[in-house]
């Protein structure tokens, strides 16, 4: 593992993951990107982990791609076109929206500081977020002569915070900061700087009280859902899944325990 | 009709209908569910009643689901083994979201008090919610070692929210408290208790004082329209069910009476 | 080009539009709707067109349909039933809808007074909306014994402010004044009445300092992806376009400007 990506766990059950470019103001080279599909890629079946707290080394959370590697592929293969070489590259970021979605433990990400562009998208992304006072997202594509329907932000902005805010954000490329993230639905608190890292991971464990497969299928199911074609279908699942979670040995902990007034002791997988 | 469902007509063409096991804190059981979708069916296509209004007796709105019935049914048929036994018993209390939303008469939830589990689907798959100040939602089926996806909760929740506090709320299972119900686009509006109920029959007056079929196409083309594919499909909707409405008497006599500065005398069906 | 719409451009790239009856507080007749669309199918492809403002003149924004005309066509041709006339003059105003979201460049509806039933459709279909502190929407068609699902309403306002806030207005048909549209999410800001066109005519400008292309394919990617059947599908069709975004020179360019740390000089197409 490279030092692009460091990865630790400052308390049982939950992995803090950090971007760590910090002179570049964790701008995502190609390297970075394919650091943090593996990261995914081995926590994402992993029941051990119960959240994922996700943020950025240094003064900013992400400043984007790293716009000398964007969008002109130097590493493109022999004989490889422009389109694609581009839409390779595309790909690869734009993946983590699905790498994120995919990943069983929910991720909080804990902006630290500046998310521009594709730094905003990876916020976005994320289950949940809490932003520090400082911080601030930056729907800045727009400004590089680009759209700023980009890395899932088109799909996942209007169904945060409405479609008419998201339009006013994405159309002018304007900046959201801090107290307006919250206001608008974007973040779900906002923290001073150095509280901030400590309320991310205190939301982390408030999901990692709860039974790793109901929060599991609480995750899936919600984000399956927002696909749903209609409201009968998105019922005919969580139909389903909850017979699933009715049958695991934790919901019956967790109900006699409930019933006996004591905290459950629930399995860990 | 047993107990465990109040009906009566406080104003004309009002329906208040209140859940009444308040020593369970209204906890539902399959009798009460039963209940609840036989006053639905009376009144799916009554055009005389104007719109419910559903509250709780006691200090609770609804507790949930009655525990200690619920993933276990001990009611299951000779032969039918606890898959089948899970999904009927699931469908029965998750039918009741196509219940309230295929009733013609709006149906406004008086959020009393405590809305738990099964008892937040219950408000959330009401058309209207109006809440007391000291009442609270809590989203409390991951607590038991269940998904919070459950009930039409995962539909209806980030659509009335956006996702990103749907999440938030759903992965960690956490209280809403009324103002900040109100606040994120849950409730219309907080009450105190002695008020609750007075500002639901207001509106359900508010409602009634429109036509019964431009009220009943509202209701119905919204909730289609929430699940159309396209906007050129939910407005082909809206366009035939308008061109309905305007060859109604009701819909002379609205303009008749606006253009000649009187009240309307509309028919009542 | 009749005078019930008067167009200019009091900057460069801007289009002023201006609903012009004045003394029927704007209520659109057949000939002013026919006007419209044959502004918006003028600039529909203009690349010299960068933003749109749309206003009324005189006190109010739009009072909706002209209510004489509206329901009953008088132009029916020969032999033309109810139903098929009526359809024909509801697809007229209904398609304005599409028109609006299929012109490149983003209209701004600057909401000068009141906007009521077809008026307050007309401020909701466009991209972006500022509103003077004395006007207010009001979602009148169910007063007038018709559905308030009309002219794209029923699928833009729950996609802009949540199902549940928009079930409560459509279903009461009660006044939303400034101050509330702004908090709930429909206006972007609330303007006083003296500064409303200047900031429309502000955030048109800055609209318009972002590239042509940037801007088109971010309105319209916004809009698709509204539609999209799944979040992969949305994320394929923005890995596409983006790619085409950057093979443009305005994007090199954009690029180029920003490392150089002096201002873009973007191609006018």
């Amino acid at each position: 593992m490279s030092e692009l990506i460091l990865t630790e766990q400052p308390r049982p059950g939950i992995l803090l993951v950090r971007l760590n470019r910090p002179e570049a103001l964790n701008a995502m080279n190609a390297e970075m990107i394919g650091e943090l599909h593996r990261v995914l890629a081995r926590v994402r079946d992993d029941s051990t982990i119960r959240a994922i707290v996700l943020t950025g080394a240094g003064k900013a959370f992400c400043a984007g791609l790293d716009l000398r590697g964007y969008g002109t592929p130097d590493g493109a293969a022999d004989g490889e076109g422009r389109p694609q070489a581009g839409l390779r590259v595309q790909k690869h970021i734009a993946d983590l929206v699905e790498a994120f979605r995919g990943a069983r433990p929910p991720i909080i990400a804990a902006i630290n500081g500046a998310a521009a562009g594709g730094g905003m998208a990876l916020a976005l992304m994320a289950d949940i977020r809490i932003i520090a006072d400082s911080a601030a997202l930056h729907a800045s594509f727009i400004k590089r002569g680009l759209s700023n329907c980009d890395i899932g932000v088109s799909w996942l902005l209007p169904r945060m915070i409405g479609f008419s805010r998201a339009a006013q954000i994405l159309l002018t490329g304007r900046t959201i900061d801090a107290r307006e993230a919250e206001r608008i639905g974007i973040a779900s608190s906002v923290e001073s700087g150095d509280a901030l890292l400590g309320a991310a991971l205190g939301t982390a464990e408030e999901i990692a009280q709860n039974t790793p497969f109901g929060v599991w299928m609480t995750k899936e199911v919600m984000w399956s859902n927002l696909e749903a074609p209609s409201l009968r279908a998105a019922i005919d699942l969580e139909n389903r899944t909850q017979i699933l979670a009715a049958m695991t040995k934790d919901h019956r902990e967790a109900v006699k325990s409930f019933l006996e007034k004591r905290p459950p002791e629930y399995l860990n997988h």
